[in-house]
């Protein structure tokens, strides 16, 4: 009888795991049914982007982060697809960092070619899903939000690639309930516009605290205010961008900061973090991890050690993105089509699970982090037939990205990169990405 | 053995039905076990205020759609209490149109005194219901978000009164995903002074629209739009107030209406309806009603006609409100302690429910409106030991509430009426509404 495959979620994680099986079949396997739930009505996870903000047409909450104006903040050279080159794509190599229209119709493209999209189900909400040791299998039901209808289907596998940056982490701070100004969360950030003119504050020093103020600063924020718990980001601001440490409480429209400082402002973007959430599943099934390198319980990355026919991708801290995913899709395609074996003894998979754990660990520094993510990259790929890359030249990539932001935080993206994959240079960009407003998929391939 | 009740949410419906079985208690009577389960960490429902958007601080959607400054839009006297009017909770009568706080502490005061906060398990987000058809009970899969466990329970009944003004109703219109400035609705409505100084359009012309324009205006909006697709509010607006036809589409901060004019326009606030939305419950269990005064498939307005078991509270359109709920709960409790008998003929059940259907088709009247669902409540009263009131003098404080909003848009709270409860006539306010900007209940109650 032929195994059923549920995925959960067609955003980059989800596709790279239809792309993994129709692959296989393409070169003349017999793979399992595969269903793939994706609760929005598009596919592109994350990069399918909507002005909604809270809960989306059919009254869940908003899966997608994206905002306006997004290009991506490292470089296109560390997320290339090893089996779809963007020259593939694009028909020529470009520049090293692309907008979200861009990068979209570049994720759209590869799973065009491979012809999934009939194996997913959209407007489908994934309820709830429990697993029977009888049968061995699990039951997932499904809120079909077209017909406003729920049914239930049996499968021998799930894979969860619902992603992690989509629950968004909301501190409260004293004041909040009674602050006189808008207070958000990045999570619901949209449009840089709306804050022009406004002096806004950025609570976080992290990736969406330093590309929502830039982001703010372009399209024409008064001033903007940044605020750390640990350290500052440190970067070489404009005039008009001050770090401070720690917020305190608000007031009005003061915030107060741990060194006595105080600042008015009329805004507050909480770019505070996101958590692994799963409302659909029961305490046996349901990830509990920190955002880190080495996830919690999963063997290997990607398989549970709960129940060892269940996997989540894409569920780790991410330096690298798409082509792990890629790496991980095709790693677990392996598993259940019994290309590899896990091991049948929940000691070795806590064994594997502790030891890239203490691996993490033992670093703090951010270039060791960068190589163990590599690392993990190549070892998942020795083992399929995912196309080989030079993982070692991503990672330069991405030192180099790094010295480039530390140089000019609001001109490191005019800088290019040689891909790995196909070793070609990128092009510059034509425009400083501080005076490019436009970030439509025509404005960014002229060239 | 004891019967099991779930009651789902902890708001004025679900505290009405846990005040039923606490009042029948106190008079002797044996009484099922009541587990009430509220997703939120207090109850209240929408009167707790959170300043929170979007999602909550677990993960789920926010419930409130409450907002700073908000006083009832209708007059207190047609929502008192029977068995606990104002004057017993405040120690003498108050003015007509309390703000939140006030109402909040009225809400409280009641189930306060009633003992029953122990019966609610906070922080619970009701994942799944299913009935098993064999042993006639309901299977209750809840996730305590306070140990992030997820259990199961099994009930005799379950009651809803989870609300319906908690999952907005969000059209798109084209432009929105290019405007340049805040797009959000009603529900994410939080504080009007973040509006102050700009240029609002208010899509929609019923209360909400209403509301949370006058609110802009109140606290310094330099203008307010608001666009109607059937007919205007036609309310005597300030001048910095204008009323359009309905919105056609946007184009960076412009707005397009349908009589060919448009408007530059910094934020929009859809004030477009809102959804009964019950992501808990499959096909069988689920109603599928309009928001209008005869619900659809609601026996006497609360019995679920697929399944006798299962009951709804408050979801009809609302005119009258919390003595409304109190008298569904009454009416609900008594169904399950065997005092009222509900037909066992589904075709008598449906019977009901399409005599209701028609009888509020009969008239597009408001006066008509608001007489039948006076009459709904004395209908279900009169089959219980909920304390009788003067209903028809309540619908008569609903007509001139609504004169006196005709007369005067942004004067009507300052009006008074007579309780039909104690009889006592309110006091003035001590400030007209539009200048009173401190919605504290220290500065309400101050006379």
């Amino acid at each position: 009888m032929t195994q059923r495959v549920a995925v959960i979620g067609a955003g980059p994680s989800g596709l790279a795991q239809l792309r993994a099986f129709q692959s296989a079949a393409r070169k003349g396997a017999e793979i399992p049914e595969v269903v793939c739930f994706e609760k929005q009505s598009n596919w592109g996870g994350l990069w399918n982007y909507t002005w909604r903000t809270g809960t989306d047409e059919h009254g869940e909450p908003v899966h997608g982060s994206m905002y306006r104006y997004l290009w991506t903040n490292g470089p296109k050279e560390g997320l290339e697809f090893a089996d779809y080159p963007f020259e593939e794509h694009f028909g020529k190599q470009i520049a090293s960092y692309p907008p979200r229209a861009v990068m979209f119709d570049y994720i759209e493209g590869r799973v065009k070619k491979a012809g999934v999209r009939d194996w997913i189900r959209f407007n489908s909400v994934v309820r709830w899903i429990e697993y029977d040791e009888e049968a061995q299998d699990f039951t997932v039901t499904v809120h079909d939000m077209t017909r406003d209808h729920v049914y239930k289907e049996r499968f021998d596998h799930v894979i969860v690639a619902s992603g992690h940056f989509s629950s968004p982490n909301v501190p409260e701070y004293p004041g909040f309930d009674q602050f006189y100004g808008r207070i958000t969360h990045a999570h619901d950030f949209r449009d840089a516009r709306e804050f022009s003119g406004q002096d806004v504050l950025v609570v976080g020093a992290s990736y969406s605290a330093e590309d929502i103020g830039s982001q703010c600063w372009k399209y024409g924020a008064k001033s903007v205010t940044s605020c750390y718990r640990s350290a500052p980001m440190g970067f070489a601001w404009p005039d008009n961008w001050e770090e401070k440490p720690a917020l305190v409480r608000v007031e009005g429209k003061t915030a107060f900061f741990t060194d006595g400082s105080s600042k008015t402002i009329d805004a507050i973007i909480l770019c505070t973090g996101y958590r692994h959430y799963f409302p659909f599943l029961p305490d046996d099934l349901r990830l509990k991890t920190k955002n880190r390198l080495a996830a919690a319980d999963l063997y290997k990355g990607v398989v549970y050690v709960d129940n060892p026919r269940m996997f989540y991708l894409g569920m780790q801290d991410q330096w690298f993105t798409f082509n792990m995913f890629d790496a991980q899709a095709w790693y677990v395609r392996d598993i259940i089509m019994n290309r590899i074996a896990v091991p049948a003894d929940r000691q070795a998979l806590m064994a594997d699970v502790a030891e890239r754990e203490a691996r993490e660990e033992a670093s703090d520094d951010v270039k060791y982090a960068i190589k163990y993510q590599g690392d993990y990259v190549k070892e998942l790929i020795a083992d399929t037939d995912y196309p080989s890359f030079d993982v070692d030249g991503a990672c330069e990539a991405f030192f180099e990205w790094k010295h480039h932001k530390v140089d000019d935080i609001m001109g490191f993206r005019n800088h290019s990169y040689r891909s790995v994959i196909t070793g070609t240079m990128a092009p510059p960009h034509h425009t400083p990405w501080k005076d490019a407003l436009d970030d439509s998929m025509e404005a960014y391939l002229r060239n």
